[in-house]
């Protein structure tokens, strides 16, 4: 055991594959190096877990913890950590995040990813890179019902993950380098669950035209992977632009998000589009390293909030 | 034999299936209530045909007709009615035409309908919709190479036609009435001969993906047809909606034609989208009678030219 221990873990964004996955096909996700970071201390009081937050402020937790804290998800992560190692000691996590809140990156698996590593590292456990994913997976469970995972998987990995329903995670062979990740937020704020209810209404009253549409999303997936695979990012850029047109046609996308899709390709993306559930939130745009500037400020012209990042081959580390 | 006849046709412009109907897909076009104008008068003098147009001038053709003259389309209009009736009269025509050109609205066919049904009228020969059509396309052929023959077919029969290739035209049967069409000018040249390969290209190096968006268009056409008529407008603007998606994954779409359907949809329109190549041109709204104004006028403010009118259920017809 040490005195202190740091662990970060990267945010996530879907490059390809929303919403479609919802019926079984296939997604690919990316790890962005933009971070969460977590500090783990002993305290002297046993069974109980002080968390601080940057963000959200400070509580503390023991045996009546409240669940509806917005920092219980902190706690959740730590406790978990603390059963696995059989232990009751205190603790004393702090947190902070790069990671936009609600923005649909995966900011807080990427605080329990954090925190997880940086517990379990205090504690002297050591966590295979399943079981980290696997014990913030746990937390998150707590918060929000029942997750896909692929949030906690990229947080922890890092890199750009393959996931189709049923089949688990593949984490794909790729230098990532070359290009870079921007973000532009729409400033409409995201509603998931009525965008997922839209698409499956649509679905439902043309099934035939959309099931094809589903063929088409199934086979980009299988195509980008593939292109990701050969280091091929003109085509991963072509392959984005066909997806944000079938997102269009499940009537995901609104004047804003196009407006920022069409900036980004006009300064130079490889590809741009929608990435999550539409209807608000962020666009993706992805471009050389040597554009990426260019496309950041084309979008800083119509974005209140843009993010320019690597993909971040490196997941969850400690820090320090 | 009368001194002067006169007849008017519709222009036409497409509802579903652009892009994809190259490649064997059928598509639906409607007649809009946008018209081309013709006159005929016999003239003394035979063999002579005297050409004026509101729009392009007057000129005269005879044995030594020069086929780059603007105005060599009506004259052969005209030539192919003369021919048909086998007489060599002189003639003198005079179009006109509320059609804006270049903007795939079937401007060309209008006129050319307009005048062999003058011409004819003007001669005494009654021919039925199928011989106006065709010798219209006739006449079509000489200017164009091969077209489609879509064009001529809505501007003679008016109404939905469903078209697929090597099956021909299917006029259908629909109460067109409770809806109108608003089409807006994005302002951008089309290109359509670009747009064509573009979508041919994109289709080479992503055949398995972009093959189901075609079957997913194929199916939407035939959903749309349904639609059409039961009279299920809601639907029909929906399918709309989801064409305009695929079309957007081709590639054909732009920042302004974006512009233009989120503004159309916003003011209450039931489907709005790309209509013809895209990459500029027209943005085509379906909006029930009583919105139509409305769409417009939203329209209006993002677009330089905004056109409201019927889809007319006539298609050619003589005019007093």
């Amino acid at each position: 055991m040490t005195s202190l221990s740091r662990a970060s873990a990267p945010a996530k964004a879907i490059l390809v594959g929303e919403h479609f996955v919802v019926a079984g096909c296939p997604a690919i996700a990316v790890a962005v190096d933009v971070r969460a970071r977590a500090e783990a201390r002993l305290l002297a009081e046993e069974g109980v877990v002080e968390v601080s937050s940057r963000e959200l402020g400070s509580g503390t937790f023991g045996a009546q913890a409240d669940p509806r804290s917005p920092l219980y998800p902190v706690y959740a992560a730590a406790r978990a950590v603390l059963a696995r190692a059989h232990l009751n000691l205190g603790l004393e996590v702090r947190v902070e995040s790069d990671i936009p809140p609600g923005a649909g990156m995966g900011s807080s698996a990427a605080v329990a990813v954090a925190t997880v590593a940086a517990t379990a590292s205090l504690l002297g456990l050591r966590l295979s890179l399943e079981e980290v994913s696997s014990l913030a997976y746990e937390a998150e469970v707590v918060v929000h019902g029942r997750p896909s995972g692929i949030d906690n998987t990229v947080s922890t990995y890092g890199g750009a993950i393959y996931y189709r329903r049923g089949e688990g995670f593949v984490r794909l062979e790729a230098d990532l380098e070359p290009v870079r990740i921007v973000l532009a937020d729409s400033g409409i704020p995201r509603s998931t669950g009525e965008m997922v209810s839209k698409v499956l209404a649509l679905k439902s009253r043309h099934q035939g035209v959309v099931d094809r549409i589903y063929d088409a999303a199934a086979r980009l997936v299988e195509a980008a992977r593939d292109a990701i695979e050969r280091g091929d990012y003109e085509t991963l850029g072509e392959l984005m632009n066909i997806n944000h047109g079938l997102l269009s046609a499940l009537g995901v996308s609104n004047a804003k998000l196009e407006e920022l899709v069409y900036a980004a390709r006009a300064a130079g993306a490889l590809g741009a589009k929608i990435t999550g559930a539409g209807g608000g939130g962020m666009v993706l745009a992805l471009a050389w390293k040597e554009d990426a500037e260019e496309v950041a400020r084309a979008l800083a012209k119509v974005s209140g909030r843009v993010i320019l990042a690597p993909i971040s081959s490196e997941g969850v580390r400690g820090e320090g």
